[in-house]
């Protein structure tokens, strides 16, 4: 591999000449030196350089024609100097090269001062906004809690697979499906891989998962919901009931959390100011009448019994209160939904009662998951209650060859970035947004 | 985690009352005996009911009515017995729960004998056709390939993102992007992440890996190609020239292949008679000239000059004999392509020669590389030759205000995993294949 010295590695080469490559980030030309500022994804280091010197000469040219933020690549020698405030380090180049050069020295926007900076502007110009350090790191964040988690799976023995995302039916919902022109018929995006994962199931794959994007056609605009997400979806077989999906999601976040704590908890605490608590196990759950009750007794929470079928965004707000205040928990399950208000393919037992869970964070829903339905009777039962015709034949035909039990969640991955770093929306979760106003870049 | 006992574990248990759940693979019922063969995704194993005793009255009548295809929970005592040919043991249980059953006993085909079942029967009913082992096993081998090529990647401080597959102009080339319609106004399907991971670059994020679906929209029937398929994509910045690029790849498919042969390389031995060859570093890297003047010479292979711009499809297989017969390898990169037939965002040298490549693997290509152009007025120029218009502003912007020298390739996972285990054609190592006139399951 082609091995580099990042900024954050100087400090094990003083007295040494390295290669270095970085942005520039800051320019002082001053009398008798010029000061550039140099900057990679690991931090920030000062380069001096002394005008006087005959052997400066061109690269005092250089930097006289230097705009900030194109990027270089130098040579140079790691100098321990306490008086320079950054890292008491400065580097004495030997060499510079501009390997690419910021043409329009203004930016559209200042990235290292975004309090004034307007969304939409930010979002137009996504790849300016990321040089701001704060934001690339959701990014390393994001990738090192996914890694983790896969890494969970991994050990205990799932694969994972890759479903497609175009489909010959609109499944589920028709009205929230976008429509492709496919040749000369339609095609329609996935809104989740939700009846993929439950084939996998019935082919005797036993324990997949699935990080992928789905797609929703909902014209809302809210903080937290997007046309294009990525979900992290998981199923496996040979449960015994919801409460294994329940138990597999705890160990899963539990797990992802811990070691994405090890690896990047002080950056994270340093750049946001948040301690990752690594929640017990197992997490606590209590059903939505429960719940409902409890809200009203402790916080004088009270809505009308017609709403009661679900909780409403207040009161998932209050879950997340109500799971600090009885068990000091930042997570929540809730069971015993009204199953005529969930998916058909959710599992309801012998008295209707639905066997599955939402799970709160922080006051935010991340997670719906059941046992599914897998008796082909019984599935065919409710498509027709529910009725769903056509579009759903080919995935009734799953469980018509014997289907073992089975169950599985999904967890949006940009959402969960959101919350883990309590950043106010998944506009800035998502390395590229996409609502139904934003198509771009 | 959900413990759970598998079929290849059962021999660790000898003596013990175990619970297992699995297919019903075959049912003998003879005068004194059932024999009920269970398979799940490790294997086979015999369960045996005596019919004479009067305990296992209630077993039998669950056997008897039990058809092949359902699936079982089951207690029962783990019997070594060198009687019993399928692994010398066997179950004799004492509890058996149906757990779903297959209603039509008749299966669409026969999936363990696929000699005489035509593909498109097997692809509409896929999840039957995935309880062959041998298809089944595929994904394990898939998923662990991808596992150990990103957990090189993790180890050489790449992190994953998520780009957009919903993108605002019909990228690289119109005639081959999928439409959809995107609220009052039109989206396409992104073909390739090319230009968010080359925005990664400019936003400085360094090193960034996706694996994700990719959607074109060709109307083409071949065995290596799809409409959507999942892509094995990197980028990163800093090189020095596309050898970066060529060496990261070379480093990062041996990394796979090692840890795919240590922890499959026997059961692969045993269900598709391949031995993994871990290629040695560096791979052999050959020019298109050289390449065609030396398949003329050793094999007599003759094209006209007007073809030897790019591999033929022959050429293509050719060169998989030559880099065994000529260096003992199972790979060849291939460079010096004439740069006015490639994207325009591969970057060409002051002599116009292009600084890319393609990886060829037992005579497929599997990857397209290079450095990119990451210099706005090269960039421009070359945009402009090409007559690329609108759809690519937003492309041009990331290279206005600074950007890294970078380069990146992509690999695509199904006609990996096809070469991989010499599969005939994609639509088998695809999970679910989707083509011009296949779009179901």
């Amino acid at each position: 591999m082609l091995k580099r010295i990042c900024i954050e590695d100087l400090k094990n080469y003083y007295g040494q000449e390295v290669e270095l490559q970085a942005f520039v980030d800051n320019i002082r030309n001053i009398k008798w030196v010029q000061f550039v500022i140099l900057r990679d994804e690991t931090g920030k280091v000062q380069m001096t350089i002394e005008k006087s010197l005959e052997e400066n000469k061109d690269l005092v040219e250089i930097v006289n024609n230097l705009t900030t933020e194109s990027t270089l690549k130098i040579k140079g020698k790691v100098v321990e100097n306490p008086n320079v405030k950054l890292n008491g380090m400065e580097i004495i180049p030997s060499s510079i090269v501009v390997t690419s050069s910021n043409v329009n020295e203004e930016l559209p926007f200042n990235y290292k001062d975004l309090n004034n900076v307007n969304l939409d502007t930010r979002l137009d110009y996504r790849f300016i906004d990321l040089r701001n350090s704060k934001n690339a790191f959701i990014f390393k964040v994001q990738s090192s809690l996914i890694k983790y988690m896969r890494e969970y799976l991994y050990n205990n023995d799932f694969i994972e697979i890759h479903t497609p995302k175009l489909i010959g039916a609109a499944s589920e919902s028709g009205s929230e499906v976008f429509e492709v022109k496919y040749f000369d018929t339609k095609a329609y995006l996935a809104q989740s891989p939700q009846f993929y994962k439950q084939m996998a199931m019935a082919a005797g794959l036993n324990r997949i998962f699935e990080v992928a994007p789905c797609f929703r056609a909902e014209n809302s605009n809210t903080n937290r919901h997007a046309t294009e997400f990525t979900s992290f979806d998981i199923e496996f077989s040979y449960i015994n009931s919801f409460q294994d999906v329940m138990d597999l999601e705890a160990e899963l976040i539990t797990y992802g959390l811990k070691h994405l704590k090890e690896e990047l908890g002080d950056k994270i605490k340093e750049l946001y100011d948040i301690d990752i608590t690594v929640p017990t196990l197992p997490f606590p759950c209590m059903s939505l009448k429960d719940i409902y009750k409890e809200l009203e007794e402790r916080y004088g929470y009270v809505v009308d019994d017609s709403e009661k079928t679900d909780l409403t965004t207040e009161a998932e707000r209050l879950v997340g209160k109500l799971s600090k205040d009885k068990y000091g928990h930042e997570f929540m399950f809730v069971i015993d939904y009204p199953a005529d208000k969930r998916a058909f393919y959710h599992m309801r037992n012998d008295e209707g009662v639905l066997q599955g869970y939402d799970l709160i964070w922080r006051g935010v829903e991340i997670t719906s998951g059941a046992q599914r339905e897998h008796r082909y009777d019984k599935i065919c039962q409710v498509a027709k209650e529910k009725g769903l015709g056509k579009d759903v034949e080919f995935y009734l035909e799953f469980f018509k060859y014997g289907c073992p039990p089975h169950g599985g969640f999904a967890i949006g991955v940009d959402r969960l970035t959101m919350l883990l770093l309590n950043i106010p929306s998944v506009k800035e979760s998502q390395f590229l947004f996409r609502g139904p106003n934003r198509l771009n870049p």
